[in-house]
């Protein structure tokens, strides 16, 4: 499996589209501020703007729709607020936006002239889109100021184990698209180890982009302990893996289809990255925030206080966590199991979902929030 | 009319799109190689490679399928050859894909990594997209090093005359969609005008982006001579004027609609670009060359000695010329006229231009290249 070639989040605006079900990654977005805030009181843009310096700035795995200038938004008014503070004007801004190539760009430079009139103070901000993986290089040598990246890094550059198309292989993880407490030890490791890999790789490629003294706020899908197969992170996959089951017993799917899949997607302890973070050795780690965001916010815009008012019955947060899940996951799943199977998937989908929430309504998804700076 | 909203080139990979009809764009790309060599010689690749300093390139208006990736192929292929030549290792490249916000930038970068793999030898190359008008500013000050544009300069970043909503300016170019020999000498004026307009604010927005000694090559339709309603910029226009005054004699459309409509288009003279470059001050002219290629050239492909063999009959002429004519035009043309009216006009137009060429084979675009240093 080509992750780099296939995943993208759901495209366009319509009704199943990734811009229309993403609330929970707006939510890490917003609590995100703070952190950038901070982060941006190392510069010093005066002095940049004396020497006629402009700011770079990379938001890693951006996507499209609605949160994908979120992010840049947030920095760029963190930045001008800033200057405001120093009495300075705001250097000119480069902004680059990164995703893998699938992801929707052209919609997402569609909706920049919104982003320019939605600012429209300091100094010029200008905004590029950097197709590529975030695992590679994708910028010349100490060339970008800030890095952010919100809700990507979870995500595998490839599926594990590597040989996972091997029988003898398949059968290791048998009836699970994740972690699951019935994998074996061998599945849970080539989990952590891609994972190690992918993370070092990021940061080692941003390590050679970044000036010195530049700063990165990351965020990711995470877990809050040691244990790999906890709920908080293998919850809401044990529940597809279901799905997945019971179409094989009803003869909808191919059990040998469902054994070469497991989702390229590994969600870290603080522990793995603070010890990745360091074993790399380019950043400081300022700062590690874990975040709980409860199931029900899939639906629920975040208010001012942080705080949702509406109490949802478990129908609505079934419909709307599949149509998250499918937005996110469609084009991976579509990849290996056929366009065919989508529909009747996320169908039987909901169903489990909304009979797992009638069990249990203590749901959270866990994202760790990282600040570090460039050694 | 909002062109840089509404302007793209056909998307996609079909039969009709841009990608499948862009021959003569092709053959112009070709022949500014030698003047892409040339510029490069101006470059200190030994210093920026000790320095490690990126060598930053920018492509203005290079649309999307096989030609979008072309110039960037020939500008890295010359700097690695200028380096081998000088012994020393390339710098490392940044290449901007500029095109306005609708060009099909998805298209575009899916198709990077067979970029890549052409290239594959000196320093890394990471190539962004810059959505936006090439008429305003698009990079931070004094970031780019050259600058190439091909086939794009001859759009104006609006119609003209701007007032041709208005009823009493509509009449003066009654029955044409450009320049023709009917137009008043104030619609020519217009035209000029707008031209010099645009133009210097290209020169202008290029010249605080390109750092001090940079260079531009850039490529555009225009004509040999002072006369702006001399065939070899008005041919093709009056051909496509001619269908759509028979589309009104036959009740298929509204005379008015036609009268709305200018293509927002200008075929400038070199004297008219020269004057141009001079009085906005900030570029070297280093040298002018005017191109002249037939329209048999719109279904050949360039040989190596710059030459075509084959014969081509006036029936498969005019069909590429109509697909050549609607893959650049249609956005446009849809905008102004309607979906629906697209089939016939292009079908009448077919047939409109092969009659043109059993009277008359000896047809040509002319394009002009110039050879910019900024002082």
């Amino acid at each position: 499996m080509d992750v780099a070639q296939i995943l993208h989040m759901r495209r366009g605006d319509g009704e199943d589209s990734y811009a229309k079900n993403s609330n929970v990654q707006k939510v890490i977005i917003c609590r995100e501020k703070a952190g950038i805030e901070e982060a941006l009181e190392a510069f010093d843009f005066n002095k940049m703007c004396e020497a006629s310096e402009s700011f770079k700035i990379a938001d890693m795995g951006c996507s499209s729709g609605p949160n994908a200038l979120c992010a840049a938004k947030a920095i760029v008014d963190g930045i001008y607020r800033r200057c405001q503070g120093l009495g300075c004007p705001s250097p000119e801004l480069l902004i680059y936006l990164n995703d893998l190539p699938g992801n929707d760009f052209n919609m997402l430079f569609q909706s920049l002239s919104s982003f320019k009139n939605l600012n429209g103070v300091g100094g010029e901000c200008f905004i590029a889109g950097m197709p590529g993986s975030f695992y590679g290089r994708l910028f010349p040598t100490r060339t970008l100021h800030f890095v952010h990246s919100s809700s990507s890094l979870h995500w595998l550059s490839q599926q594990v184990p590597p040989d996972l198309e091997k029988k003898a292989i398949r059968a290791l993880n048998k009836g699970n698209i994740y972690i699951s407490k019935t994998s074996p030890q061998s599945v849970l490791k080539a989990y952590a180890v891609q994972f190690h890999k992918d993370f070092t790789s990021f940061l080692n490629s941003r390590s050679q982009e970044i000036v010195p003294a530049g700063r990165m706020v990351i965020s990711l899908f995470g877990r809050t302990g040691d244990d790999p197969t906890s709920p908080e992170c293998c919850q809401q996959w044990d529940l597809l893996a279901q799905v997945f089951r019971d179409m094989i017993v009803n003869g909808l799917l191919q059990e040998g289809k469902l054994d070469s899949f497991n989702i390229p997607f590994y969600s870290p302890s603080p522990q793995e990255l603070t010890s990745a973070v360091h074993n790399e050795g380019s950043f400081t780690l300022n700062r590690l925030e874990i975040l709980e965001i409860d199931w029900d916010r899939v639906t629920s815009s975040e208010t001012s206080n942080g705080s949702t008012k509406t109490i949802l019955d478990n129908q609505s947060i079934s419909q709307s966590t599949v149509k998250f899940v499918r937005a996110v996951m469609e084009s991976l799943l579509e990849s290996h199991f056929g366009r065919e199977v989508m529909d009747p998937l996320f169908r039987r989908h909901e169903q489990i979902v909304c009979d797992h929430l009638s069990r249990n309504r203590n749901n959270k998804y866990i994202c760790i929030i990282l600040s570090l700076t460039k050694t």
